[in-house]
């Protein structure tokens, strides 16, 4: 039962400085207490069709077919997996971390033949290693993580996707903690399936998740052989609904659409590059700051760090539980500690959205000193 | 591309009934406008404990695993399937609508042997039906739809589950349409699995879908064989989030839990069963004026309808698309036609949470008959 008087909602004012979910965008607070709409409404269909645009903007790519999961990122990553690798499908995962971890579950309970290149967890692979491995291993797909957030560590795609063409195999990229945040550039790159999430980069709740497939990819998906095990997150349906015909799926929730779309228009007025830039200077100040105060980076090479996530080791006898502790209980600060083999050994700090900023980097610094 | 000056989120004021979404509990609005925490805040994991208790009233049940799964209606559904309809097991559907064959569908995709008992659209299927089918197919699992949201039929279940007891079958039951408007009660009636949406009887946006397991059920999950093939929706790694443990699965959504949260709390303040009442007679009312208008009631027998969605064949000559043109037009009314067999032949109006009064069913009364 509830208590007697249930209560309001009053929730403690925290300052998201994780890996996700970050701050969300004030605008799109208000967005969402604006009221619902039918889901074959028109006025409905034309604000669908502007975030799509806004989306194409963010992963760098002109696919039409750009939409919507409904679910959190983790269905995004099943709903490529289930789609684009088939069962006895050869499928090679870059695994350095987490999610890619994730990523190689999802694609063994599909039933394919999934072969894992590792390297320990925060590093990248280069082209030479990538295209070694995928020559030999000739897969029908690839998989890698953008931006794993286990580790902090940042792979374009760039070193796996020229081997990935010359070899035939399809490119599906977890782009779920890049997007909104750091060039996607997913047509550049040459990324066949890229998906995201929108509770870290985009600045918005979570549990709407963008996905976007070349048209290369889709003509093969119009042509699998067999339907995917699972029809919540079948693509070819899910298609439907966001395509002219606009045919009932599932029922999307207008709220978390109203917020994506004005947190794209936010990041639209910034301008997306500038964007980058303030994370990526706003990474430059917390990696100076963390360096002051005895943290080692877990990822060496600057140019392989995500951004707007950074995975610090703390000085010897810096107890990272009792640092977060005191981060909640004096400044409300919200950051993480490390995930699998990481748990206990690294803080994850994140800077997203409205907290990239000289400002609020400072203000967690100096928070994080007197934490220590 | 958005445009230049991203426009503001400025919905028409619709009034939607229809079969869902429905009109949105206000409170529920101004909750989302709060801002959002961390995922593993102890804020969260109280209101978390709150909303399954308000979800365990709703259901009827005590049943310790009553959680929510992060999607809409038929992300529960599948859910529900995927994880407790094995491959090559045996799994009857009670089929008489859109959504038993939705059902039908996800089971083969399982790869289950799916023995389907049909009846015409919009009929319930009696005890002696229910035992005479099950005592010579002898399924692992029964599955039906307590509220056909496609026909505007209810079935209790009742004339199932004795029959599927005696079987040893587990029930899984669809309460999509029912949780909040009507009673569900899912431990008198004897079902095992029960699942249901936020945005019909519940009052809250899509997105977040209610789900419940008896003891009995869970055992069998524990013991399961095998994954299932959905990662996202194998409720087994889901649950850990909900339980002490707290292990991290999915990314929550606390906007829409926050929504939730008050939408329980006004049906507690209400009493859910001045709540049950509420939509019953205003089904009364409508149906009467219904009848006035010279429509017919596609379920016949008053016992087996829906009470906030109601199924209604136009006199001769009036056209339903033409209607629902005028209604939205004219009143901002949004009220549904017919899908799969029955497009182009019903209305399916809904008058669900702060729809469902006296005031709210003559104003409807009264666009119909001006739209006619």
């Amino acid at each position: 039962m509830l208590t007697a008087a249930p209560k309001r909602i009053a929730p403690p004012t925290r300052l998201l400085y994780g890996p996700g979910p970050s701050m969300v965008e004030p605008r799109a607070y208000q967005a969402m207490s604006q009221p619902i709409v039918g889901i074959f409404d028109p006025y409905f269909f034309d604000l669908v069709e502007e975030i799509r645009a806004g989306l194409r903007q963010a992963f760098g790519t002109a696919n039409q077919m750009t939409f919507t999961v409904p679910a959190s990122g983790s269905g995004a990553t099943e709903a490529a997996v289930a789609n684009f690798v088939l069962p006895e499908s050869k499928f090679v995962v870059f695994a350095a971390g987490h999610f890619a971890d994730r990523m190689t579950i999802m694609a063994q309970r599909q039933r394919a033949n999934v072969v894992r290149f590792e390297k320990p967890w925060g590093q990248v692979f280069s082209s030479e290693e990538a295209e070694e491995f995928l020559m030999r291993e000739r897969p029908n797909a690839v998989g890698f993580v953008q931006a794993e957030t286990s580790t902090g560590a940042f792979q374009s795609g760039r070193a796996i996707t020229a081997a990935a063409r010359q070899t035939g195999a399809l490119v599906i990229a977890d782009c779920v903690a890049s997007l909104g945040a750091m060039p996607v550039e997913m047509d550049a790159v040459g990324i066949d399936v890229a998906f995201s999430c929108s509770q870290k980069g985009l600045s918005c709740p979570a549990g709407l998740s963008p996905i976007s497939i070349s048209p290369r990819a889709w003509e093969w998906l119009e042509r699998r052989p067999g339907d995917p095990f699972t029809w919540y997150l079948d693509l070819r349906l899910m298609a439907r609904y966001f395509e002219p015909t606009h045919a009932y799926q599932h029922t999307p929730s207008p709220p978390l659409y109203y917020a994506m779309h004005q947190a794209l228009a936010a990041i639209e007025e910034e301008g997306l590059r500038n964007r980058w830039n303030r994370h990526q200077k706003a990474n430059e100040r917390l990696v100076e700051g963390l360096s002051r105060l005895g943290f080692e980076l877990l990822v060496r090479n600057p140019a392989d760090r995500i951004w707007h996530l950074t995975t610090a080791v703390p000085p010897k006898g810096v107890d990272e539980t009792q640092v977060r502790r005191n981060l909640v209980q004096k400044y409300n600060i919200e950051v993480a500690g490390g995930i699998g083999q990481l748990a206990g050994k690294i803080l994850r700090i994140g800077t997203m959205g409205p907290l990239a900023t000289e400002e609020n980097v400072d203000f967690l610094l100096e928070a994080l000193a007197a934490s220590m």
